[in-house]
């Protein structure tokens, strides 16, 4: 049977580092079989790559770019966790998405929907989560993008 | 023993058709005894019922209407992803209550309570839940409120 | 074996009373070894000290000290909640952290490192904790931070 490592080779994705937290915390904590991951931004081995606001900075195309790079993130800090062993997802149980952008933006699930995607093409059914999706005036660093997420284990 | 469904008859509560989600993901996870359900929006059978920004196009009391609505909508993902049976519920656990509106708004807690009143009203004991009720510059689709959820099922 | 009390002492920290809830919900729901707490603001026995936008009514150093109130108010709820025992404590697993900002204040995680460093001070590596801080146009009451936040409990 294949594994996740298999999966992320055949889609081609290649995962960043880790990424080092921007404050007082831990990227992820596992308690009482899940895990919880922290808020990921879109920097890719400590180099933010998507700043500004949707809409104003950016647009949309972007802003999914910028989803995909924190979901790509939240996988790099959740197979750190987990020993390098991602095939000890037994589900993707929620992601949170706040997207920069401005008051009259109204596509946050366009641009969180290729965060999602990666969790489904990476995990498959198991990667079937629920999320939220909102806007946000002002993210950290001037970020267009944060997502945390929370997976079950075993 | 009277049944959640003869609690929301009693109410003369009629939930709406389960919302489809809006994107690549699902309306509620099962995992570890808990259902996670998806960020709600005001949307009845499909069609969003209220947009607009608090303090702006739309007041308060209508605030009020689109959390109930949302709340309605938490009931009918759920109880659909429990197979029909609401009895399942131990607790409802919490809501991520947020609400568009101006800067200057800051009555949040008022519009979240008539989602928390649906809880308390259904579930009694069992639904007196922990909470964050925030303001954002934007909602997806305009909707003026979006509320997702953690409960503790059996 | 020190307490969580002795610690609280040996740092200087003295909790308020446990916070009233602004509304209707509960302050603390338990489920599952999870303690969940609802969103705090930066109130002493309920009355909010922290009020106002970062950037541009308030400044960093302030909204540190909000963050901090609201970490304060966050232990002194949970302690309520285990009916004063905060040894029952295993983990800080999550904080949830908004920051009432403008829309180019990119320091939430500077804001938010005072609320984890309370958790840290307070529960050692207990205390190392996932979070999210993100930017917020508007907070009850106008509050500078709000945060909620979840534990492992035994």
């Amino acid at each position: 049977m294949p594994t996740i490592d298999d999966r992320l080779h055949e889609l081609g994705i290649t995962l960043p580092n880790a990424p080092a937290p921007g404050g007082s915390y831990v990227p992820v904590v596992l308690a009482s079989g899940m895990a919880y991951v922290a808020g990921q931004i879109p920097a890719v081995d400590g180099e933010i790559r998507f700043t500004g606001t949707v809409g104003r900075d950016v647009n949309e195309d972007t802003a999914r770019e910028a989803a995909k790079t924190c979901a790509l993130n939240i996988l790099a800090a959740l197979r750190a966790a987990l020993d390098g062993d991602l095939d000890r997802v037994r589900r993707c149980v929620k992601l949170g998405v706040f997207v920069q952008c401005v008051e009259d933006f109204d596509r946050q699930p366009e641009v969180a929907n290729s965060a999602s995607d990666v969790m489904l093409a990476v995990f498959g059914e198991a990667g079937r989560h629920a999320r939220f999706a909102v806007g946000a005036n002002a993210l950290p660093r001037n970020v267009t993008v944060e997502i945390d997420a929370v997976f079950e284990i075993v």
